[in-house]
């Protein structure tokens, strides 16, 4: 940079699509973290203005605005719905209210961008579907936020699985590993109560790895058969008290996807030591692919095309300009975090509404992960018998 | 080494204990390889002399003995069991002749290693363990070949659980992953027919996994729910031919043990890439442990014990002189390969002989685990229903 | 969130600091993502306003402006460093600059962030130096921004050598690999032109490993021995023209620190498959760490003070919320990324700012690294000799 | 295996190649290892026949002679090398013993296994290589024992660099690291000291990765540039003494190899944690290699021919039968571990011997790595001074 005359410029602020949310505990950190950078990676039909933050207590929703970025507050999401500046819902809240908020704001013709799983309950989701379906005529449309879609491996392993890179799909093993609460004098939450929460670990981690397994191998389970436990049955509440836990907190499953693939599914919030190991490797008839979220920007895979002798599970680090994601970032090598997922997600949102595409994942494909999770805790109940998952549309 | 006088001095032969071997293929050579060597570097009150081979074929079984060092054959395993020189018979023969050669030669007063599985059928298993227990009475004795026990890695993670390390068992995942007959053209073996190898993955490879995590946690595996799989029913014989394929290709199935540890188990012969990944994860109250056999001078410990900051699995080199069997063997991180837990078992199996000792895994544990296979095979049959395991003596 | 009154509230917009940036290429992209989204995780004295960014040609700068977040732009940075808004100039631009624009910022009482290598020669730098203390003694501050100090794991790599947990240090091995150069056909570039970049391998990430390795030991790298080389010495340039490459393609050099540790430095943009492997190994007289930035989430630490048997290098997953940096974002297991680096920098430049302390690393940090870098290149051109690293204040 | 008629059969003792060792440390345990066993696996032109062992100590080398094999003992080696049985002497002792043994052995006709480094010094490696030279003319052979040319990694990594797969070498980086003597109360041991020694880690262990990054590329190093230290230059002798240590703890270099190709080397027995890390990374314009002893099972191959968007470090676990040397062992996955080098080396020593070729590692290749330690030497005393390696033949 040289010496030059001075030229001053006053920038235009964005304009584009008004974007509310509510909820602002970890999810709503992420989501805002994203709403507000997603348009300077990501060139995109429409930029999001955040207008407003929706949470019950208003100095806590006043503050979170300001720390998150949102221009303004609503103490009551059906205030927020009905604002002309509002375009689309983000709803983050705990399950037990997505259904209502979600039908709400899409009934009166805002899209719904909806954190998952999508429901408690499949009557729920289903109905939540049938909303998404009936809006999605007039325009409207709706994603449920299953974000592991948007890790570049994982969207990656999706783009080989398509092209045939590993053949059929024989295999599918998929855990989902946390350690949040070995730890048997860690304090009730409300992650644990089964009316907020719906489900413990299947429902909140378990449904990660439903989804991504589907999602990747462009198929869906249609019988499981499994069983759930609760390690430790009670937890400190406030001051000296102690709470029924009313979820699991581990489940395990076998599987079988449409095309006769055999699965299966570990989901836990007990294994000391894992972090956030959602692991899933997938064995076809011309190769293999493998992930941890732990090394989140990896992909491993082997190609049996190769001769034996140079055969062998390749690490490719998803971080190349032709990766998915990839060209709005950084040179290779430079890796993304957990974060960047949700940016990714907002960005094919933004751009399947700007350009009237659906969105994926869908609302359905929201509701098929709660027919999974359904089934499982059927054949729980039912001494792990086969079950089959319900595909009525 | 400076000038000096000759002083010539013949080395007097070895002598102990006479040994016989009944099957010389791949389980036959690297058996061969433990009992030749295993007094190099062994302090034993026996040394074993290999004193004859039994196979069918005269030339080939001559042939054999000749290259893995055995001092002469027999044709005829009844005649070699009757063989004065003969003290101890080591069967590593399809599973279907396991129960007729190791009942014979415990009558005959022989002791006896048997590979796994013990058997094709519990009934056998039954008829062998209460053969074993009788000439157990009588100072004969026996050892089922389950060689993962001697892994020194898995021998280390037994001892961590047993001094409390890692706290009560929660997990237990265990996989077992090849991919030989990952190519639909591979041809027709032995290991894939019913009525000689009993089962395919299930029996070969699940069975290892079930012996190992009953071994490293201590405990016993009391239900189970699960399926197996054929993915090709079909594969070339000789001559053109097709023969069917009368095992399973692959089983999957959830378990409990006794302690109420939750556990997953997978095996298959269709993981592509995976040689031979025998991986066993175990997360209890204090910590974890997890191994893979593709790197099997590693075991991985995770210790809640230590500060968070500073917490993470561990790498353990498993090659110091005070690791199980390493005193034996050369400087740390000069590394042992899969013949040497053979050369363990052999050691262990001889030390117990020597002191008049039960050698373990005994014929009681092989039933355990061909039980526990059982109780697969009927939850497979029965729609994944819960089995129990049988737990009779 | 249950039903209330609305209770709209206009957040107010961000005050504090006014912040201009000269360059906007990756580094300018990376340091607004930062600027933009820092006060939304830390909790600062002075939450930045991003008021000017300077480029030289209007439009771009004018693009780059609206993408990246600044209010206004400059083409002369004269211009932009009078400005009363501007408070902290953050310089992006190619090494050959940065003495003009920082000092002049610093003269004119402009707190300065400015991007490494801090100068393309030893003079330069060592103006910049007597500058900035200058400065200093009036409340004007400013900081080289070698971000990889910000990389979770290697401030606490550092906090363990601080806390005496791997006890003296004997060993340092570090590399930068890139592989961006390997192919002979990549065009010319301005890094690749001495009077731009200043040097190539060497001072772009030679600097860094220079840089980090100080900083986590602690110490000053006192002398060196090495060699550079430039494996393509000629590219193309735009219209089918070809251009001499006149920096280094690589560089390795052996040093010594104050402490008598013995040191190796690698740094290339040959190594292929390497895209970003910065990696260091300490080795002490009780422990032993180890990174590598393609897996920046992770620092390996091995302690000797464990009882040798269960000791090993373990994987500590840097995500704990009392790791450093790590209390601003996510639960543990969710990974961060590259950007973050750049974060958690300027989080620490303005609390230092804020609170009148001098950030780390200083110009005269920056300082210490040209003259490394100088006594490899004074070394490469006499036949590797010996060369003590230039001390003087 | 089915009734039949008794059948025993003598078989016939082993016959073929009179085999004498000197020495029955630990070289000399690891090479019986090999002797026992390796007509066993390999199909070999002459069967070794164990007849002596050569030891000072009467009582000593009788027991070592009974535990690992050996016929007969002899305490003064020119006895041992006048015995019409011995046809060849596999000289395991110090190195500064090989000259003499090495030469008087060819001069009396017998073929030379010699334990590396070659020699302490070049002009004794000169006078062997010489001899050898001399004794080749005649028909008889000798090799040096650089055992890692024959890990099956490393070998499969010279077919790949020979096939041109990673294209022209560009950079090789090589690191020996062990830990044993990190601990300052560690005893004395002859390898500390100079006389017997030779040198410290420079000889022991650095010899190692130079031979084997010449082996791998197939080209020499010209040049160096480097220094040694020693850490703890007093160490605990017998009865409460202090020696002096007059050796090297580690050494540092850098180099050129004939090809332009730059290098670092390192070699140590400091680097606490890392137990036998023999690594090497090759990096060439077409693809790179990469190894680790401690997983010695696998190389890692990068492709650059592979599209940029699945290309990785692929893991070759290095046991399918047609890797080198594999097809004598074990299914895929079933690891080989370190003894399993000298197997391989015996076996090659005895093809070549019976097929009258000259055997690989030549002394003219163990002369070859002398003289670029003695370089390594020159530099460190001469101020990291650039020495040519000497290339007279």
């Amino acid at each position: 940079m040289t010496e030059g005359t001075s030229n001053e410029h006053q920038v235009q602020p964005p304009s584009g699509l008004g974007v509310a949310m509510v909820g602002h505990a970890f999810m709503g950190a992420v989501h805002s973290q994203a709403w507000r950078n997603v348009h300077r990676f990501f060139d995109l039909p429409l930029t999001p203005r955040m207008v407003a933050l929706g949470g019950r207590d208003a100095q806590r929703v006043k503050e979170a605005a300001g720390r998150f970025g949102w221009s303004s507050v609503e103490t009551d999401w059906r205030a927020l719905i009905e604002r002309d500046d509002v375009d689309l819902v983000d709803i983050c809240t705990p399950g037990d209210t997505h259904a209502e908020i979600a039908i709400a704001a899409l009934n009166a013709g805002k899209h719904v961008l909806c954190e998952k799983p999508l429901a408690n309950t499949v009557a729920e989701a289903e109905r939540m579907t049938e909303a998404a379906e009936r809006a999605r005529a007039n325009g409207v449309y709706s994603m449920v936020a299953f974000n592991y879609r948007r890790v570049p491996a994982l969207a990656l392993a999706r783009k080989l699985v398509e092209e045939g890179r590993i053949g059929e799909v024989r295999h599918v093993r998929a855990v989902y590993l946390q350690d949040w609460l070995a730890d048997e004098d860690a304090p009730m939450t409300w992650r644990l109560r089964k009316e907020q929460a719906g489900s413990g670990a299947l429902g909140d981690i378990g449904a990660h790895i439903v989804d991504a397994t589907q999602f990747v191998t462009g198929d869906v389970l249609t019988g499981v058969a499994g069983f759930t436990h609760t390690f430790v049955p009670r937890r400190p509440g406030p001051g000296g008290t102690e709470e029924p836990v009313t979820v699991d907190d581990c489940a395990v499953f076998t599987g079988r996807f449409a095309s006769g693939a055999v699965a299966t599914f570990e989901a836990t919030r007990y294994a000391l030591g894992r972090k956030n190991a959602m692991r899933i490797e997938i064995n076809g008839s011309r190769g293999s692919l493998s992930f941890d979220f732990e090394a989140m920007n990896d992909l491993w895979f082997y190609d049996a095309e190769e001769p034996g002798a140079t055969a062998g599970f390749r690490r490719i680090v998803v971080t190349e300009a032709d990766h998915p994601y990839l060209k709005a970032w950084w040179p290779p090598g430079h890796l993304l975090g957990y974060e960047h997922t949700f940016t990714h997600e907002i960005a094919d949102l933004l751009t399947a509404i700007g350009t009237k595409t659906a969105p994926q994942p869908s609302f359905a494909d929201g509701l098929r992960v709660q027919r999974v999770l359904a089934a499982v805790e059927r054949s729980a109940a039912e001494g792990t018998r086969w079950e089959q998952v319900d595909s009525t549309t």
